[in-house]
Formats: C-alpha cells, sequence, structure tokens
C-alpha cells in the first residue's frame, strides 16, 4: 500500500513496482494506492491488481479502514508539505503528526500478529542550524520551520511504535527532491527544481533567493530507489532509532546554474530571472544545509546520484524524452 | 497556574511560590494549582487567592477551561512517569503528548496577544545511547522509552508553538530527582530514592540493579528552584530550542551507597537488599547515562546540587526535620 499514492513520488513509485512486480525479492500480488482525492491511474500494464482506495488520515475512521486488508508493506508518503504546513498550522498538524498516529493506532488495533513494514518519509527539514561543516548521522534535531518539527514528531512515533513491536517501521530522511516534475508545488524549496524545470522547456523561472544558497538534492529517480531499498534492507539493523538521512549531491543554487550550464547552454540559463522573495529566504536561513555524511544510509547501500549534472540529465532522461525543448535552435 | 499542581513536584513549587509571593520580580496576584484528581491544600498561609481545578488534560474542553482567567504564566509538569508509560501505552501518549497539544492549542485558541510564558517539565530521559563520555547541549535525543519520546514529541511541539508566537515556553529536561519523598511511585528509575529515603527512617529498601548503574540526579529543592527559575530568565535567549538539560550530580549506585554510609553510617546502609528486577534492568541500559555539560544551563545561572551528600542532607532538611529516624541508636 501506498498512502500518498496519489503524489508525485507515490505515483512514480507505483510504476516501478508495476514494473518490477516484486519487491524484497517477493511477489506484489496486490497494490493499494490510497490518498485523499482518487490517485491516477498508472499507465503500465500491471501483473498484479491495483486498487484505488480514498480516505481522509485525519480521521482515525478512515485510516483504520486502509488496513483491514493487512498490506505487508506499507509506504507513508502522505504529507502536508513546506510552505502549506508553514501558511496552515492546523492543517500541517493534522495530515503530517496526526495522519501518522492514526495509521499507527491503526495498525497497532489489527493485533493477531499483524507487524507490517512501514517505511515513512521522513525530510532533511528535521534539521536546523547552526551547524558543523559536516552533519553526520549523530546530529541532532532542530527543526525550524512547523513541517520539520512535525516529520520529527513522526519519527519518534515511528521509532516507539516500532520500539514496542507494533509496526517494523524505517524512516528516511529525504534530501529535496530535484528536479521535481509538474507544476511548481507548496513546498518553500520548490524554486531549486523550478529554475532548472522551466528553463529547459523554454519558460521563465523566477529565483527568489541569493545564490550562495545550499541545499542537498536527489532526483525523483532516487527517491523511489530509496524508498524500495528501505522496504528491502532489514531494518532491525538500525536498533531503536529507525531514522536515516539519505545520500544526495550537495550544492549552491549557482552549482545548479552552472551544471545547467554545462547541459544545456547559456540560452536555457538566460531563462532564469532574479527576484527575492523575503518569505522564502527566511526559510532558507534555517536550512543553509552543509554537507551530509549519510554513512550509515551509504553502509546500507542507500544510492544517490553523485553530481548535479546527472540529476538534470536524469529529468530530461525520464521527463523530457531525452531532449531539451527549451533550445530555439 | 500550576498543571500537575497536584503532584510531588507541584507542591513544593505551590509551597515555595506562596513563601515568596513573587516571581521574576513581580508580586503573584493569584495561583491556580490543576490536576486530575484535587490538589492538596497548601499548608502556608498566603497572600494571595490559591484556586483548586480538577481539569482532565487529555478532555480538549477541559484544557480550554484552564485558561480562561489568562494566566501569564503556566507550569505544565502534568505526566504520567516512565514506569507507567511503559506499561500503559495510550495513557502515555494521551497525557504527555495530547494533554500538553491540549493545553497549547488552548492558548493558542485563547488569541487576543494572548503569550503567556509555559514552562515545560521536560527529562532527561529523552536520551538514549550510545552515548559519547560527555554529552554536551547539542546531543541528539534518542528515546527508548515511550516516556522519552512522548517528552522530546512534547519539547517539538513547545519549539514550534514557541516559534509561531503562540506562547512563549521554555523545556527544562529534569534530572532524576532524589530524594523523591513520599511513597515510591511508578517512575522506573523510583529505585535510585527509594534506597536512600527508606533506610533514613529505618525501613528495608530493595535495590533492584547493579550497583553499577549511573544517573544524574538532582533534589526535589532543585527543580523547584530550576523551575522558578525559568520563569525568571528571558528565554528568548535560547532562539527557537527553547529545551535545556538542567544541571545534576552524576554518580552510580555505589556512590549514592558511599554517600549514605558518610552522611548516615553503615547501619543505614545495611537495609539495602539487592534484589535484581529484569524489567527496571533493561529500562536502566537505555538510561545508564554519563555525565552531561548542561553547559547553556549553566551559563543562564541555573544550579544543583554538586554532592550526592548534599543530596542526601537536603532530604533530611526538608523531610525528616532534621534528623535521621533510622538509626536504632
Amino acid at each position: 500500500m501506498i498512502i500518498g499514492g496519489g503524489g508525485m513520488v507515490g505515483q512514480k513509485l507505483a510504476q516501478a513496482l508495476t514494473r518490477s512486480a516484486k519487491i524484497a525479492n517477493h511477489e506484489i500480488t496486490s497494490l493499494a494506492l490510497a490518498d485523499a482525492a482518487s490517485p491516477a491511474d498508472i499507465a503500465e500494464h500491471s501483473s498484479f491488481e491495483i486498487k484505488k482506495v480514498v480516505a481522509d488520515i485525519t480521521n482515525p475512521v478512515a485510516a483504520s479502514s486502509l488496513v483491514v486488508d493487512k498490506p505487508d508493506l506499507i509506504f507513508h508518503l502522505a504529507a502536508i508539505v513546506s510552505g502549506e504546513a508553514e501558511a496552515n498550522f492546523e492543517k500541517g498538524y493534522a495530515v503530517n503528526v496526526e495522519g501518522i498516529k492514526n495509521v499507527l493506532e491503526a495498525i497497532k488495533a489489527t493485533g493477531n500478529g499483524y507487524k507490517p513494514k512501514l517505511v515513512f518519509t521522513s525530510s532533511v527539514a528535521v534539521y536546523g542550524g547552526p551547524y558543523p561543516d559536516v552533519i553526520d548521522d549523530d546530529f541532532h534535531l532542530q527543526p525550524r520551520t512547523s513541517y520539520g518539527a512535525q516529520k520529527a514528531i513522526a519519527e519518534l512515533l515511528v521509532n516507539d511504535y516500532t520500539r514496542k513491536g507494533f509496526v517494523d517501521g524505517i524512516s528516511i530522511r529525504l534530501p529535496t527532491i530535484c528536479i521535481r516534475p509538474g507544476k511548481p508545488n507548496k513546498a518553500a524549496s520548490g524554486f531549486f527544481s523550478n529554475i532548472l524545470r522551466e528553463p529547459l522547456v523554454g519558460i521563465e523561472a523566477i529565483l527568489p533567493a541569493q545564490k550562495s544558497a545550499t541545499n542537498i538534492f536527489a532526483s525523483p529517480r532516487s527517491a523511489v530507489g530509496f524508498l524500495i531499498h528501505a522496504a528491502s534492507i532489514d531494518a532491525a539493523s538500525l536498533g531503536d532509532n529507525r531514522a536515516l538521512m539519505m545520500p544526495g549531491v550537495w550544492g549552491s543554487v549557482q552549482d545548479e546554474i552552472d551544471a545547467l550550464r554545462r547541459v544545456a547552454g547559456d540560452e536555457v540559463v538566460s531563462l532564469i530571472k532574479e527576484q527575492i522573495d523575503p518569505v522564502i529566504e527566511k526559510m532558507l536561513t534555517n536550512w543553509n544545509f552543509p554537507r551530509f555524511t549519510s554513512a550509515k544510509a551509504l553502509l546500507l547501500g542507500f544510492k544517490s546520484e553523485s553530481t548535479l549534472d546527472q540529476i538534470i540529465q536524469i529529468h530530461i532522461e525520464d521527463e523530457l524524452g531525452g531532449r531539451i525543448t527549451g533550445l530555439t535552435k
């Protein structure tokens, strides 16, 4: 089951599972895509049943209904993204904290030895400064956004429900997903994608922050890879702290622009227009991430891109049919 | 207002406030003691009104009723203790997480510029190993009990509601309170007090763990001092992370026994009987704390005892009228 199966990562994960038809050496016999609104159809032909479920996880009864068929593996991706969680405090807590609590409670209430694997997507937003030069896996969490606080709380819940034996949980802290396809969403970090995605198809993009702003990136393809790998490993080796920072590519906005120039040329880069947004700037002050070691995740076999050029190439392959359409000649 | 005003620390805090009649250079004009059951009377004569309120904070309506009079200062001490929170998972989350969330929501809902100071008692139980030799203020939280997870979640809530301007919060992580007066409670760390308290009045006490078990201690008098000091300082200097590990005396069970021998003699020490309890032992494996720097708290002027001998002497002064009654001669 994918909770949040209608979202960008959820849809890509569903496609990947449909193509492979197995996960962790198990044949997939059915897949349920759950979301607050009806998820889109998966284009690929699948060898197993795909069920679509509309459920509002902020409602405990709806959350309970999700686990009546006792899925062996649950990906919990459903979330209110950072910008929206900051703007709508109640909605953020309702979905990002109460939502996962309701799902965990529903699993616990099932009983009879039901103990599914739960892969929860946390975020690099659980971190906050001041930072050391390099952040290791034991760096403390000081979230500076409601989204980050909600993800940190959810990690604590996943750890505690796991420790008590109710679920077999793992929380993966995703880097900023880049290049996020489709339309801009309400994630405050969205511009890191926008300034690459829009110019690649010939559209101007606003850069609302300084070029010195840094972040840690992974492609949507890597995000799906992280999720599938997290479902495949034995999380018991992590002990009681089931949260892991994923690997990614560290870089500044300037590094992104340089990579875009190398991959697509000056004409595409010229479509980036600078226009500072103070709200975005403020959220960025808290997020100006240094490098992460992601030592545990690397040791466990999680893999990301190693350059921003690769991240751009993957977008061109996966979303643009291999062609940069933003060039006039 | 003291939420949890019927508890041991709540009662001692109420007594101290009654004696001083002021806090942070403000005259106290009224004090409300709120608890799930009616709090005991405060013996001392008070120069201001003391109101007793029975309210179950797990009920949002009851939590709202607490702030109708808009107290300027709220001490949030109400909690299900560690042993009980581990045994009763639902009750622990209801009181230790939903309870404080309801109080924070009630404050937020009041609006009209109402932004009280909130002093929340967190706990050293938010920590979990593996530990370095000395734990500094930036050491990450890996709670290994539901109680510790609940306190860590509550800290995140206090930080986020503070960051958003709904409340002026500060979370103080209390060391193990020792010597806890009265009857043993359901705190798993209770025996650290029992083995001192009971022999001092001539009663045998069970030592359920190894003498090598270490912990960090502060007297009830220090706990009250921490709370009053936390209410008195400008917490804004802490920035967005409003949680502070309090100072305390680090020592092993053997150190406790040695101190008891120095203060009260062999006869009193002979009343300690060793009898390992595997449940307590297991919780202790997670808590075998090294020393803490408590650097931020010391810098801000928080003060604790510096020896276990002082901790025992304070108990004799405050609880036993200055006499060791456990001696036969």
